[in-house]
């Protein structure tokens, strides 16, 4: 398989589509639970947040069953356990060896912005299922962001030179503008907001609700996954010239 | 919150459809992969398979920050860490004090039943994600089906004296008969297959494409999910008798 084929990018990108917005809708049934966030504010938790320490520890059982040497997978906590099992290689792996990992900004973004746009506000007591479900969606978004790894490599593949001299010439805005293609972003937003709707309707009632607004959803792509896919697919081809001098 | 209320129980196991099926959906875009399945089968891990790894890993997480001692939660694993939150009490739980937990049962139906239903056979490599998706759908089709323990309290409180006959009788073919609504099953089933429809459907495409049958979601809720809801009823109302003795 073609790691790069942009029909094989597609797909995954679709794909994802579905499991964040399942995600999306999962968390959605519960409060924003603000008390999740802070450190200690369930109780002793090693001075971690409820949701912090959920997510710490499934990152150490994800990490002993090798997840982080894989080329998509990107954790949010750097003192993990080595794997127990064996290592893979992905000697496949058609990126150049980076460690590029932008979950430190993901994170924050994540609790103050997309928190409050789906969740309603105020406290439900459902304080382990807000975090497992924050867990799971969190890192549905960060693979999805982080995917811009592949997009990007994908897009240099294609045609190299222009990218070569905006690299050569440190030149982020001119990399932005040759991988922003507006009409390309204006059918994922209307894709998702058409799955959003799809997912999130009940089904069981005459009047239209949605378990999560479908508007919410488009923005939360227009304003936050989109753009920072793009800020890794700028940071990834930049690092480009470090690898070649 | 009166958590007996007819009402709040069928908005619990109506909502508990969404989780289910966008779990199912989730698992089906992987292969089987037998081998998560098999002790050490994808290295060595304790002697335990991927998925029952993961499982245990998760669940000593979980029940650090006391997932089980909440009287709608039921672990698969018993070693398992003490909570490092305070307990919550849950005077209010409406539940006589039991320790009832099929997930005995619920494990080898889930690997070798429901798996194959609803995964295409052979091996795609994608053992993490798969297993990562196992440990979230099998722990929501276990609430579900423990749930019925609040189902039978309702029952019983609604309407006890033929239930205290079938109980001292040790009846239990006379409980399941009392507890069996041939009409709510089919509306649940009808319902399980409508959703699944439309949360499965590919939207993208002319041909209809299902990314998990439909048939096969009502499949698992006729053979097993409502079965064994119904095992967890009779059980716990048969426990009746030992609480007053």
């Amino acid at each position: 398989m073609d790691m790069l084929a942009l029909e094989h990018i597609r797909a995954v990108l679709s794909r994802l589509e579905e499991t964040i917005i399942f995600g999306l809708i999962e968390r959605a049934q519960f409060a924003q639970n603000k008390v999740i966030y802070q450190p200690d504010g369930v109780g002793p938790l090693q001075g971690k947040s409820l949701f912090g320490f959920m997510l710490y520890e499934t990152e150490c059982t994800h990490a002993k069953v090798r997840r982080y040497t894989s080329p998509d997978e990107h954790p949010f906590n750097s003192n993990l356990p080595e794997p127990m099992l064996t290592r893979l290689t992905f000697s496949d792996s058609p990126l150049y060896p980076n460690d590029i990992n932008i979950n430190d900004e993901i994170l924050p973004i994540y609790q103050d912005r997309i928190i409050p746009r789906i969740c309603d506000q105020g406290d439900d007591g459902q304080y382990g299922s807000s975090s497992v479900n924050d867990v799971q969606l969190i890192q549905s978004i960060s693979k999805r962001i982080h995917y811009g790894k592949f997009v990007a490599e994908s897009k240099y593949r294609a045609d190299p030179a222009p990218f070569d001299a905006f690299i050569a010439a440190r030149d982020a805005d001119a990399i932005m503008c040759h991988i922003t293609f507006a009409a390309v972003e204006k059918a994922v937003l209307d894709r998702v907001y058409m799955k959003a709707c799809t997912y999130s309707k009940e089904l069981n009632e005459t009047r239209i609700n949605y378990k999560v607004d479908p508007e919410a959803v488009r923005d939360i792509y227009a304003k936050w996954i989109i753009p920072m896919n793009k800020q890794v697919q700028i940071r990834y081809l930049l690092g480009k010239q470090c690898v070649s001098q």
